[in-house]
């Protein structure tokens, strides 16, 4: 079992990238070869996304293209990118040729216009390349962009002996057999059949009279985001695409929406921690600094506009000038309050756990506030006064401020995402700097205006 | 196709609901079984997490253990335990014969260890019972407390003819066969095969010579997320689990590491966002409160810190208390900065994207918070100086201070996760309020230290 041990415990160490480049160096193609062939194409995607380019483009040119192929659908984005730049037309068709039409079209699709005209026309099995034409037609969004054309579909009409047979065919092409699908003649889903099914099943009975009728689909236009929904609520580990007129067009596997699941996840993680691009730790400065400095600004913005605030209040605050000691206190608790309420509508609505009624989820939101403004009240009411020696006035209206405070941003917490959800914005927009930027300035507009009416100033 | 239309565009409506609450009132028993046997059983779980706990009991009394059991498995854990409460252990005995051992285990799990012990000794199959009670004693966040026991194994020595009769009868035990796995006499884990494999070989081939060596496999005590991690890596379906002695244990799907992929998901974006228990939107306000108030608490002692700093220097600042008015400014930016630098670094970790030089990082994000420091800062020395009317010096200071800030709270951010991480602990709750609170502390502390140090008050 060592050879295994090896598969699953692959270690990216320092030695082993050394080790590699090396090898590259003193151009020693056969143990080069040797070393590699032991580990997976993810485990030799992670190793080109760490070595330079040069080296990369390299080991791509060693290596067959049943390999690299499956290399680069496993790289970065943007390493693929670049070693697809140091490639030919038709060296990249080669690749391409090796590939699911699903990776095929997913890879033609980050190429320019032009490129992509040129690859395609290299492509030499026609088959191949009319359906990646196809593919590559559909919005990367939908069903359509993430489906493969490599599928087992038998008619009905067949029998379970015949049908052995003939998939032994189709079955070559296709990786994993997940479902067999039956189609009627003009090639529309009537059903389902496991190879389960197919085994277990004698060998003279009719297709007809075994497969299931009941089958699970998603339209070709159907939102990714959706069809992840729609096999994860059923535990599918496919998913047959039709159209309008339930032609099978093609399938969607698991692991294609593990990888939307993820995506999705990371992105709304990102947006709520106020990054808008999708960026890793690695990225160069200068793409960090684009997917962060515009949501600093408007958390600047929004500080700005608070000592203006400030500022409108504080020339007639006389004797009361200790409020401004405790606005990062009313600030700190608008933004925390408002970061709660918007992440559970925000995951509440990715995951369909919310129903509609606006009005019902506001008031418990609002008596969500009070129990915790209550709470956070009494001590702060405490503190301010025996710790920081506030009369008690001040400490009152602090208090009063807090949970004022606290209820205002809960209910805006909670009504931007929801609004923005009905009016088909990404929900997800409206965590993070956004949220804490509006409370911020409700959280100080209302404090001082509480102060200003029971103070008096 | 109406059918399966149906099945797909399923609508839990309010209208839905009702009808399912008029026929259990009026005990309509033969209408509520044709309406609800039309649903998936996943759909059905659904309605019963809406309407109350009788009638949900009433429903699962009502349908066949066969559907029940999986109705359970799908429930929102809150409704299952109820639900659970009014069933007799004979009963719960009786749904979990019908299930895939992991699910058994997971609902037994759930009950106290009196009632396990109950509903066990209820179970007739004795393989089923030995099974369940085998994997109860896994620890849940292992491999092993994922498995189920139901696969297919065969061995080598067989032919793919004697092979194909003889899991005819194995597979009739499992939902879905994903790969066929070779065992020796010992049972240890040899190798694998698809059922493609074997049906696209000829029959009197032996499986010693079809069968791939190179199997991905885990073991028992391996850490869930490990196995999801490897999972995704190489797109497995399924992989088995073995023991030390690489003896044939039990399997976990996918399906199971969706399920798991999404839990970590949202339990980093509610750590992020300051929610300390896993909750939903429909929860009680009590539950809500108790996984939200910790947190407000901790950023409201952030905020009585930062007034105790600002009262500090407010007594020397003199004619330089305009400076009060852009504490929010420096406390938002501190605080964005912050939540940003932590984000990364904690998704980094989870995606196994950070290697391990933390000095190299810790540089590139204080040259990351120089760049955006000083845009902010630009800007803001504009702002406050002609739309603020601030003096010249006081704006310098001010700007001077933002650039500081942002590169210490860019530090903080990225240290303190990789820190935590390296103590083995989450560096999740190293995010949202945690961050945000110590940045502001910090960041306010710095901004007076270096007006004080320009401004010489």
């Amino acid at each position: 079992m060592s050879e295994e041990q090896e598969n699953i415990q692959f270690q990216l160490t320092d030695e082993l990238i050394e080790q590699v480049e090396n090898l590259i160096e003193f151009k020693n193609d056969k143990d080069l070869k040797t070393l590699l062939m032991d580990f997976h194409h993810a485990d030799i995607a992670e190793i080109l996304d760490e070595i330079n380019l040069e080296e990369a483009v390299y080991v791509i040119k060693l290596l067959d293209s049943e390999t690299t192929s499956d290399i680069l659908i496993e790289l970065d984005e943007d390493t693929r990118e670049k070693i697809l730049k140091n490639l030919s037309a038709k060296e990249i068709a080669e690749e391409i040729e090796e590939l699911d039409t699903d990776d095929a079209a997913d890879i033609i699709a980050e190429l320019s216009e032009e490129r992509q005209a040129e690859v395609i026309s290299h492509i030499e099995d026609t088959e191949h390349r009319d359906e990646i034409t196809e593919l590559l037609a559909y919005d990367e969004d939908t069903a359509g962009g993430l489906m493969a054309k490599e599928l087992v579909k038998v008619y009905e009409t067949w029998t379970v002996a015949g049908c052995l047979r003939r998939i032994r065919g189709q079955a070559k092409d296709v990786r994993r057999v997940h479902s067999i699908y039956v189609v009627d003649r003009q090639n529309k889903l009537k059903g389902r059949l496991s190879l389960k099914d197919l085994i277990v099943a004698k060998s003279d009975q009719k297709i007809a009279d075994i497969y299931i009728t009941s089958v699970d689909y998603v339209f070709v236009d159907e939102d990714v985001e959706e069809v992840a929904k729609i096999m994860q609520k059923y535990d599918l580990e496919a998913i047959p695409v039709v159209d309008k007129n339930y032609t099978l067009l093609g399938r969607i596997t698991i692991d294609d929406i593990v990888d939307v699941i993820r995506e999705e996840a990371d992105k709304d993680y990102q947006l709520a921690a106020g990054i808008s691009q999708d960026v890793e730790a690695d990225d160069s400065i200068w793409k960090l600094t684009k997917a962060r400095l515009p949501w600093l600004l408007i958390g600047m913005f929004g500080g700005l506009g608070a000592a203006g605030i400030i500022e409108q209040f504080n020339d007639h605050m006389g004797a009361f000038v200790v409020l401004l000691s405790f606005v990062p206190l009313i600030q700190a608790t608008a933004g925390n309050v408002g970061v709660q309420s918007s992440a559970i509508v925000v995951q509440g609505l990715a995951n369909d756990t919310i129903d509609g009624n606006i009005v019902k989820r506001l008031l418990k939101e609002a008596l969500l506030g009070l129990v915790n403004g209550i709470a956070i009240a009494c001590i702060g009411l405490v503190i301010t006064h025996f710790v920081f020696s506030t009369p008690y006035i001040v400490s009152i209206t602090i208090s009063i401020a807090l949970v004022a405070v606290i209820i205002m941003a809960a209910i805006i917490g909670t009504f931007i995402p929801i609004f923005l959800d009905k009016r088909g914005i990404d929900p997800a927009v409206a965590t993070g700097p956004f949220i804490t930027t509006s409370n911020d300035l409700f959280g100080i507009l209302t404090y001082f205006l509480i102060a200003k009416l029971i103070l008096g100033f």
